[in-house]
């Protein structure tokens, strides 16, 4: 397969969005133009992006909108099954755990894992908590690659180096320390923090 | 005050949240350096970063760990106080809404729109939800800035256009649809899917 750049891969569930909506409309075919007005981006970019996802645009109907929704769909994971394990019960990692669009998107969180006594038996959403300890055992049993990291950020090192070594191949970390890993581990930051304080900044006009 | 590039504001809660470990540890002066390793980053870079807040580096001694952690915080909006409002109080917004993280950084959430009529009146964790009518008085009687939009991709248009004639300022748009404003209101887009999408494919290695 074609290695995809990773700012098309950030375009492509806009065009998703875009193309349920039109579904939900119960519209047949789209263009790329049009697509590229609703979303507000150059056409030629977006029948670029396309080009990545194998399907064929029909010369005066566009794209098939069902097609198109379920080539991307399956090009992006959404329909595939992640497991996923939570490293933090904390109140962002509770937070995930009661999020149900997670799993419409391909990812089931299969358990948490946290170091206060009084959480580790209990459950979270049906989803079980456990002690750190149990974790290499759990994630081979479930055939676990992905792990969510949403500790406190003085403990981020530390539990991912324990979730590298576990065997975790993914790290989506929403701390806002910058993590080190392995090099062929995958790190997705995702700090709200960050993101608040460009908002935060550009209602100030700070913002270059 | 000299406007800031965004990929630095990016960086600087990474520095943050270094220092508060330094902090805890009761380190009292770090250079740019010592920075720079532990993130992983340049250390020109780091200086040149940290310029952009008001604060001097000793020679010899570095930065005073707890003023920098003090100028920092100032400098990013988290010890400011930010209201803001939640529109679409599904399973990401309630998520939000039992996230206490998000008050420590300085956005507290005062209020949750939703249709659903079974919602409206009642409550999440202590904040109101109220009509989508309510909106616009609301907001003045409460001088609120923010709004948060986690409603079906679907709706988020419509409901960023209604949030915007109400006199919201600043959109934080956590749905996969890529929201159209006006060119004064500030956009922040956080798409957990996008985020998704991007590990998914990095652990099949079909990223470039």
């Amino acid at each position: 397969m074609q290695k995809i750049p990773e700012p098309t891969l950030r375009r492509l569930p806009w065009y998703l969005a875009y193309l349920k909506i039109l579904h939900n409309k119960t519209t047949i075919a789209v263009s790329s133009t049009q697509i590229a007005n609703a979303i507000g981006i150059d056409a030629s970019q977006v029948a670029k992006d396309l080009s990545f996802v194998e399907i064929a645009g029909k010369t005066r109907v566009g794209y098939d909108v069902a097609e198109l929704i379920d080539v991307l769909e399956a090009f992006l994971g959404f329909n595939s099954h992640h497991k996923a394990f939570i490293f933090g019960v904390g109140s962002l990692g509770t937070a995930l755990m009661h999020d149900s669009g997670l799993e419409k998107y391909g990812l089931e969180l299969v358990a948490g894992f946290d170091i206060r006594p009084e959480l580790i038996g209990s459950k979270v959403n049906g989803i079980g908590i456990y002690s750190p300890e149990d974790c290499q055992a759990l994630r081979k049993a479930m055939n676990v690659q992905i792990g969510i990291l949403t500790v406190p950020a003085e403990k981020a090192q530390e539990v991912a180096d324990r979730m590298v070594e576990s065997g975790i191949r993914a790290i989506w970390n929403f701390t806002p320390f910058r993590v080190k890993v392995p090099e062929d581990i995958v790190l997705q930051d995702t700090s709200l923090f960050a993101h608040l304080a460009v908002m935060f900044k550009r209602l100030n006009q700070d913002v270059l």
